[in-house]
């Protein structure tokens, strides 16, 4: 398929990855007329440690790059294009304007997708004559390691632009969580924020310390999460499945709901406890080579979890 | 060291591979006296599995039985021991009979840990004279597969005890998480039902899918989180780490905290869109199976994260 990425920063050039590494042809424009050109020395740069994991698809970094294509023009970027990516900076303003120029100037049969974290897609396209082909595709970054993508409908969004959005996603190897209609925090910052608003309350009273709390995920709960997820993992966690589970075990979930209605404030003074803790494992001057780290752990558990699904099954 | 398994069932005998996994002696005792014997024919069974995927730390299964020494007598059990894991049922009045007898027959210098889920040490341990010694050491199960321990002191517990408990666990290869003070649900089961309640609520208000919950967290937010922890990943996720994020992004997770503060009943209506989705998926008579298919996945997984630890980094 033809795609473009409108908007090549942190976000824009990650999902070119994506679409490329698909077999799918991948213009880039951005305001600045560099940044395309800048997006795909940065890809090429990528691209060696992917396929010394495993992770090109079996195709090489010359043929990935030779799908990505910097246009300068937009209306030339979204000629006979089927599926647009927007990553223009999160601000209401911009995105209503970019999105009423993507509907002006792309086919009436191309997704016009937005990769917000941050806002709602009825606050940007219902001004949009073709609003019902909008929708949010908001990815975990970076998405070529990341497979997780929201898939969230403005309240004009037809079905078939979801079901078409879901399909493109899926055919770059994603995993789209389809919502049924759009919320604040989407899916994945709901639930993630509600782990973290409990972190930093044990943190802040002192129950459990910042490193605490990472074993805790990291050595334990997220294990099973990382290749069930957390319906899938309390379904096996009971003799009779998921009702059983909830019955027998409820009780002490529906006991402590009422000591989690209160919020810290995380910028406040647990904040100092956070800070000092992190920057004692890891000084400021080393986040860079840490990200650097991340990635090359999370390919390597990519390339793992692919060989367990075929060794072991899903 | 010298340890005793005290009660044979499910966790008992998982803790028992960790223990002599170890090269620690493990006596184990039951009030049913055939329940020992049981134990260590079910913990033969599971030994190969382990050495295939090198997680018996060198060892053979034979050496590792031979450590196993099921004890009809529970002074006997007891006697020289420097490490006491009570897995009797999860009721107060029996653990409080079990920890007087506990404190009556071991060795003054032993500790006595409990794996109690549910109850605080202080509702137990109270009236017990050698309450200093006693505390909570509670497992993800298994334990031979899961590292995380949550390790919670009662108000009268020393923190020699603690100390030593916390260093017995990682001499089993075990994470100690270590608390400062008892509260409901330790830390992992406070962390994993915030998580837990907001998913149901998604169900429940028809946002999400049973489905989509569970692929947002394993094609999603527990990929990093099972080698990082969620404070280390949002360290990363902001230019100047973990303060960075929490001023740039905290404005979001607040903006959700007053529409999470409202519990939907885990066994009410939604608990038929839950069950009908997983039993769609896996069918009541397949959860035995499935277990073990998660067990040989979480074994792969312990695997590859020992083999990244050491070719990436930790």
């Amino acid at each position: 398929m033809k795609t473009a990425i409108i908007g090549a920063g942190f976000v824009g050039r990650a999902w070119a990855i994506s679409f490329a590494r698909a077999g799918h042809d991948v213009r880039i424009w951005d305001a600045n007329p560099a940044a395309p050109h800048a997006a795909r020395d940065f890809i090429a740069g990528i691209l060696p440690d992917l396929e010394a994991n495993d992770l090109l698809n079996g195709g090489t970094p010359d043929a990935l790059l030779a799908r990505l294509n910097p246009v300068a023009d937009l209306a030339e970027a979204l000629a006979d294009v089927d599926y647009v990516q927007e990553n223009t900076p999160e601000r209401v303003e911009v995105k209503r304007q970019v999105f009423a120029d993507l509907d002006q100037h792309a086919p009436e049969t191309a997704v016009l997708a937005s990769s917000t974290s941050a806002l709602l897609p009825s606050s940007f396209v219902e001004h949009v004559p073709g609003r019902s082909r909008c929708l949010v595709c908001h990815p975990i970054n970076p998405p070529y390691l990341i497979p997780a993508v929201e898939v969230c409908p403005s309240p004009w969004t037809k079905a078939e632009t979801v079901d078409k959005a879901a399909a493109f996603l899926r055919s770059c190897g994603q995993a789209p969580l389809v919502m049924k209609r759009e919320i604040d925090g989407f899916i994945m910052n709901r639930l993630q924020g509600a782990l973290l608003e409990e972190a930093f309350r044990l943190v802040a009273d002192g129950i459990a310390g910042v490193e605490d709390i990472d074993i805790g995920l990291r050595d334990g709960l997220a294990l099973r999460w990382s290749f069930m997820g957390p319906f899938e993992t309390i379904d096996l966690n009971a003799p009779g499945g998921v009702r059983d589970y909830a019955e027998r075990y409820q009780g002490i979930y529906s006991g402590i709901f009422p000591s989690v209605q209160r919020r810290v404030d995380w910028t406040g003074p647990v904040m100092e406890t956070v800070e000092a803790t992190r920057r004692a494992k890891l000084g400021a001057d080393q986040l860079g080579d840490r990200q650097m780290w991340r990635d090359r752990r999370l390919m390597a558990l990519l390339a793992h979890k692919r060989r367990a699904a075929n060794d072991i099954g899903e």
